[in-house]
């Protein structure tokens, strides 16, 4: 009934003092409710050529532009619109044209009605409306679904005009939906075709392989790739899918269907209505005039001009944030307690971490530095090296080409903390995987096909997860560190030389317990500090370790008494808390969500009870020795609401999350600090 | 200098006051301090026919009988005897010889030190000495290193005769030295021929992996396979490899050398002195007569004979425990407050964990059961199913023939708990892991070989051990985990109905979250009731789980609320806490401990600042929730006084150990309640 009421309320402000009394005395209910709804039945379905059926929003929903627009169908009733049934016609605040219904007098008391209840309900709105015989009836009013962009320009707007509060307009908008905003953008050519076109639904550019169900999105997820959901149309048990899945095509509906709306909430980019495609789900495939795509086959929807292409498509980085964002986002840091950084592997991405407001970077994975051809080589001679001199002379090879990548990242971020995580994945993920490439890689070596293959077999691991990595390639091939430390420090004294202020602070993976730490930084500080002496250039640097299997939460005092900062890795942390490994859910989870046993894989979102347990622990522990430890968190968890409402409560000084969730994790942030406010 | 004095207190105690006079006021040194060490410096090194020089034991060192025995040489002095040189005659008190150097007034002068010494050190001794001249000194008294047996008879013969109290017994002795005692003895038959014999140093026959290093004993130990340590001496930094082997061969030394001591202490069997082999590290070969054994090749040593086989010869269970161990054991009990159970899988190895003193089984693995042919048949049937039906149906298979042997554990246990954990391994373990099963295994089956590859294909692990495992495989296939269920309440029920008490404890492995425990709780109990119902039989039985990894610990209070016991299981703990598996240790662990950054594997002694605190936190909070939850303890740590002390501070009701370590634990058990009412 509450609902009902509201719907009555917008029957008053409008001018129909009559029909709205009655309908509340027939109803016994009273005025003061928010909200509306149907009040279908009041109307009687007249369809002569003064009636017809219309849908406004107060202001636009995909771009949040203030003025209404939205549908009119003439001669029609109910709920014909939104069945996308018959001729509509489109209404914009900026081109009124008037029609047999739809006369001046009545839009003048749409334009009257859309400013009182905007007023009333501190909100932008959608209104359903219907004239019967000259006479105008609100059906429903109801808080419009809006795209991200909308949502920014409502909130921002309406503070600046002195509706909201600063407050209120950051806690208006779902950060989550905020990385939609900076999505790429499809790089335009000439022989860029596409293979259907359908409706723009949710703007951005989205590339995943193709799936046709929830489960599949599910499974997807947990292999870390990224899923496009195609469907005839959605329903709301498809909701959990499209969470899952970066884009998503239909066949059908329209621009208001289950699927745009949804869409749009969600800030993933959406293709529906698009007619020229066949879905077999059976055969899992979909049919595109003569293409064929296949479930698993990538392809790439553009959601800002409706095209489907096949496979992965060219993407550019979207334009920089609008102005109604930078505005949100640094009301959000005005309030917020904990920074955000973003993980960062090279200059071309801190520069744009910066750009969207990260303050430093948290995570830098100095092995992609390694990943690369020089680099490669130099660390599989290394590997193949037949005694320490060798390895060491092979691994020497590798300096000044990290301390140029280096310097790039310590540069583009000068004044600002990078904390660059050293090597961290098992050395036999440098060597080769497939067959093919063994002789090539053999001979680039200079050894032969079999010492390689026996190198390879030798170093296979039976739990790679659990294996030699981390601290534990720092401790067994000390070489491999040391170099990098070097280059670290030769990168910032060239800096310091340069007038700038770099801010290194090494991060030491996987470490678990005291004297891994010690006995590492011991070597780290003898390499900086001879360093440091050669060159008489003098650089701030900081020891600090990343936090990510259980006992070093448990040890976290002894841990904090040498080092200068905790990175909490959840992503690791979750793994080794439930002893579970993200490549091998797939074997179970699906039956784990059926039989409710859990509903989200705690990878996606954290588990509070548990390792967050752990975190509270390791940060309680670690504080308790040392008050000044700085205190940050890295990994999935980090680009999440959810999870950074965790951390801010728990006590961190930042997170560090991909560099397009910056703007999410910047207002996520604010929010956070904000609900602490209102719960103290 | 205190070590100096008890030497001239052994002096003073003989009949040669003046010297041991004249030595103390040279020294400068006072009587009151236990030990003793070399006299030397007193003697002159005369080798006349009335000289010579000895070294006796109060009481046999091997099996503990009271009475001298030792050797002595004529026209000898110092260290001459125990450098194995010249011709040495065997000392025994039930059947002296006089000689021209060892009088019989020598020898009563001995017996009457040897009474007033051990009443003095209330211990059992080694004494050197020497006569010169006719004249008798003490060079030097000790006490004796001694084979686990002889420290239980000395200990057990002690408190008998009213030198020790029962306490001091039980403190005596050292627990890890008592597996020994039980070892399995080499089986006899016509065709065994030894391929070499040396010297029965250390009683107990061992089969193991030949090594020729500690390092490489770390490596197998790593693997969890036994190593035989083959050298040609042995030298106090060998003592870690020693400790990490099964058992000790030498191609030099005596009774009395470095290794047979050692050995002895350790309670490893262990063959000294073969002068028949020729150890050539170098190659990773040893040689004896025409054989050649090379690194890594199985042998077996047998400590009670002397004799070397080549590979794994069949032995047989250990004659059960002595008298003086039962007395003993017997005492621990009265003391201890935490029981003590054994990990058994079947009938005859219930039989003899009973046998041993165990009160209960605290691990029964039900997938040894799936390993027999029928069930091997049954579950690969099941899995390679091509829907629920027929996965069902095999899997029910396989219910009488589990209930036969729940029925023979529990029938052997009457009275007594036995905890049957339900399937843990993945089930690709059932599966055939070499390619030349793979035909044959797929006829069996009916399935084409390519079917059965890619089944094998589709359930491969990335990292197994945090893969589709223990209760994940109960929900993912809740009918294996049902007819275990049934099978189990079929077998009480059996057991009820012939008049007998059985205890079934049902064990759900790796729960990490209490949904996981209360789905399959629920699934579980329906299926016990109705078996229960009707069959018309009331049969007690409990639910519990693993504490097995860090997050069990973190939620232990919510699992407690649906747990009606507890069991920690530290082997899987160790490995998720410090995200480590053991099967790839082995590509860091030696640096590490060479780097000193660890010095004994967390998984063979128990990490108490990290998993010991993880197993508290889970105490504290299953206990803060439930006061009668019921506590205990699986896994190696079980076995070594180290870990049993560490869980009876934790607060456990109980330990589960390997059968063979049930007396280690009974008398460490006790032993850690003793020095509990000690720090009290």
């Amino acid at each position: 009934a509450s609902q009902i009421i509201a719907a009555v309320k917008a029957v008053v402000l409008s001018n129909d003092n009559h029909r709205a009394k009655y309908f509340r005395r027939t109803h016994g209910i009273d005025e003061d409710a928010p909200t509306a709804v149907c009040v279908q039945a009041m109307v009687f379905g007249n369809r002569d050529e003064r009636s017809g059926v219309g849908v406004l929003s107060t202001r636009d929903p995909d771009s949040g532009k203030n003025g209404i627009v939205g549908e009119w169908l003439d001669r029609a009733q109910g709920h014909e619109l939104s069945r996308d049934e018959g001729e509509t016609l489109r209404l914009d605040s900026s081109d009124f044209v008037e029609g047999p219904a739809l006369t001046k007098s009545i839009w003048m008391a749409l334009e009257d009605a859309k400013k009182k209840l905007e007023a009333h309900y501190v909100e932008m709105l959608d209104i359903e409306f219907t004239v019967e015989s000259g006479c105008l009836f609100f059906l429903e009013v109801r808080t419009t679904t809006r795209s991200p962009r909308a949502a920014v320009r409502v909130a921002v707007e309406m503070a600046n005009s002195g509706m909201l509060s600063k407050l209120d307009a950051v806690m208006r908008v779902n950060p989550g939906a905020l990385e939609n905003i900076l999505r790429p953008v499809i790089r335009r050519n000439a022989e860029l075709l596409p293979i259907a076109t359908g409706l723009a639904a949710s703007a951005g550019a989205a590339t995943g392989k193709v799936v046709f169900s929830t489960d599949e999105c599910r499974l997807l997820e947990l292999a870390d790739e990224p899923a496009i959901l195609v469907r005839s149309n959605t329903e709301p048990e498809d909701i959990q899918g499209m969470n899952i899945a970066v884009g998503l095509l239909t066949s059908r509906g329209g621009q208001t269907s289950h699927a745009a709306v949804v869409s749009r909430s969600l800030g993933k980019p959406a293709i529906v209505g698009t007619a020229e495609i066949q879905i077999d789900v059976a055969r899992g495939v979909f049919y595109a005039g003569d293409t064929v795509v296949r479930r698993g086959d990538y392809i790439t929807v553009d959601g800002t001009s409706g095209a489907v292409y096949a496979g992965a498509v060219e993407t550019d980085e979207a334009p920089d944030a609008s102005d109604v964002l930078t505005t949100l986002l640094g009301w959000a840091d005005e309030f917020a307690t904990m920074k955000v950084r973003a993980n960062a592997d090279d200059g071309t991405g801190a520069a744009r971490a910066k750009s969207l407001g990260a303050v430093g970077i948290g995570l830098c994975r100095t092995e992609h530095m390694f990943f690369q051809p020089e680099g490669l080589l130099a660390i599989r001679r290394a590997i193949l090296a037949e005694g320490p001199r060798e390895r060491q002379r092979a691994i020497a090879e590798v300096e000044p080409f990290q301390r140029a990548q280096y310097t790039e990242i310590l540069r583009e971020m000068d004044g600002h903390p990078v904390a660059l995580r050293l090597l961290d994945p098992p050395l036999v993920s440098f060597l080769p995987t497939r067959d093919e490439e063994l002789s090539e890689v053999a001979q680039e070596l200079g050894v032969s096909v079999s010492r390689l293959q026996d190198k390879i077999t030798e170093m296979k691991e039976v739990n790679p997860l659990c294996g030699n990595r981390g601290v534990r390639i720092g401790i067994s091939n000390p070489e491999i560190y040391l170099v990098q430390m070097r280059a670290i420090i030769e990168a910032a004294c060239d800096l310091v030389k340069q007038g700038m202020s770099p801010v290194p602070e090494v991060l030491l993976p996987l470490v678990s317990s005291v004297s891994e730490l010690t006995f590492l930084k011991g070597l780290l500080v003898d390499a900086a500090e001879s360093v440091i002496g050669s060159r008489g250039v003098s650089v701030i640097y900081t020891i600090g370790c990343m936090i990510e299997v259980p006992r070093a939460c448990v040890v976290a005092d002894q841990l904090a008494k040498h080092a200068d900062f905790f990175s909490f890795g959840t992503n690791d942390l979750t793994q080794s808390a439930y002893g579970m490994s993200r490549d091998d859910m797939g074997q179970y989870f699906a039956e784990y969500q059926r039989a409710g046993v859990m509903k989200t894989s705690p990878l996606s979102r954290l588990d509070e009870e548990g390792v967050g347990a752990l975190v509270e622990m390791g940060v309680a522990r670690g504080i308790g020795e040392k008050t000044n430890l700085v205190l940050g968190a890295c990994g999935e968890h980090c680009g999440h609401a959810h999870g950074i409402q965790f951390f801010h409560n728990a006590g961190l000084h930042y997170v560090s999350c991909a560099v397009n969730r910056v703007p999410v994790a910047r207002l996520a942030a604010g929010q956070a600090a904000i609900q602490g406010m209102q719960v103290r």
